[in-house]
């Protein structure tokens, strides 16, 4: 055995960077977890940018990633490598991330913060990702929005009139619950990992449905979310990532713009 | 202060009963909370079947549920509360109960084996009861069925034909890996919260698309995922359940048989 002094020195397995395999040419799903590493200014690669990324995105979606032994091969991106660890799924990957990465009260000081935190990350994404999403693709993601635009729009009118306010309004109210205590975050006073996907869902929406967004902007009924997704914006990390080229623009992913969808809310 | 004795016999503030509070008259998501309870034989009591039990899901709902000043305020039920804690959404209150009730492998031996299980839970609910749900309400949960029938059939059609052998054939996979271990389980060749959630799954889809899946059984291309789903059932605190008056039949819930959408694979 070698002298402790060395050992300590010695990254352990999961210090090492993490690895974010996800779809190149669209945020999507991955841009949660982007904004997670961001604001930490974690260590992180990312298919997206590499050379060959969209290979192993492939091999996970067609399942020909080779059985590593310890994992359950997953199904879809995002999908975060973190030494040995593969793990999918959007808010499973931030819970990781927010328990590493400070984006969570730590377990000494407030052991069921995590479950409160995940609650409002999941409802996020429910309501305002995958509904969104779904507002496009009503009938099969695996059809062309083109092959779905009577039932898409018929999604949408429900969408802007009753679930997109039913969401925005939960919000405001958690905003305006005690155990938001101070400040413009969700929870307990500080920034949480739910305070970055709130923030990337009410700018994707806003992208995806500027009029019905607009007017809810107006009617000053949403004010603490919309200052929640202006304080994530203002964020100094945040703000230099978003002004990168690492923050892809909006096109043919979960948020989108078609100008017959953005209907009078 | 007192002796410290009664206080070691003091109950602590999460040694007490769980509560779900759920919709009464379907199993709907309060039934993969439910499985999880009964597997662990906890002491729980459950809206469902309480007098005024509806009264309790509508406050919470409308969001007339008093601050607690420590909790979030839930936007939908199922709903947890145990002690002092309330804490929403379906993979969310799984992954509290299967902490406590050893329903996970224990953080000393697999530290990550939360986040494995966790994303397996996370995939069963997206394409075996969300996507299932969305095919008898694909333009709006606020509209009846016979409001969007038409739409229900495209989307069962595509659902049967392509989304439900993706999602089959990904569990045989799963259950085919190395981290699977030994055992009819998913992972770890252990039962865990990720069992329950599958067998549940299969059990409501199996009751919503009878042609589709028992052509699935038959084809013998899936044979793990079924042999997991008898093993489930047949676990004896399971099987006592089932055959209580406790599991509810489905009726208007997530998996509801109507004929029509009981497509020729």
């Amino acid at each position: 055995m070698a002298s402790e002094a060395p050992a300590k020195r010695q990254k352990s397995a999961k210090d090492v960077p993490y690895s974010l395999v996800y779809w190149p040419g669209i945020p999507g799903r991955g841009e949660h977890v982007r904004l997670a590493l961001e604001e930490a200014g974690a260590e992180y690669s990312d298919t997206a940018f590499t050379d060959g990324g969209i290979d192993e995105v492939m091999a996970f979606v067609q399942g020909k990633a080779p059985d590593d032994g310890i994992n359950p091969p997953p199904c879809a991106p995002p999908i975060l490598k973190h030494g040995d660890l593969v793990i999918s799924q959007t808010p499973n990957i931030l819970q990781y991330l927010g328990t590493r990465l400070g984006l969570l009260p730590g377990a000494d000081e407030d052991p069921d913060a995590l479950y409160r935190v995940n609650a409002l990350a999941l409802t996020a994404l429910d309501g305002l990702s995958n509904e969104p999403h779904d507002c496009h693709h009503p009938i099969a993601t695996g059809l062309y929005y083109e092959d779905q635009k009577v039932e898409s729009k018929r999604k949408s009118e429900d969408y802007v009139k009753n679930r997109l306010p039913k969401f925005m309004s939960y919000f405001e109210r958690v905003l305006g619950s005690k155990a938001s205590g101070d400040g413009p975050w969700l929870y307990g006073g500080r920034l949480t990992y739910a305070d970055l996907v709130l923030f990337q869902c009410v700018d994707g929406v806003k992208f995806m449905f500027p009029k019905a967004m607009g007017k809810l902007e107006k009617d000053g009924k949403h004010e603490k979310v919309f200052a929640l997704h202006k304080a994530v914006a203002e964020r100094p990390k945040i703000k230099a990532y978003l002004e990168s080229p690492r923050r892809q623009k909006y096109s043919s992913g979960i948020y989108r713009y078609y100008e017959e969808l953005d209907v009078e809310p």
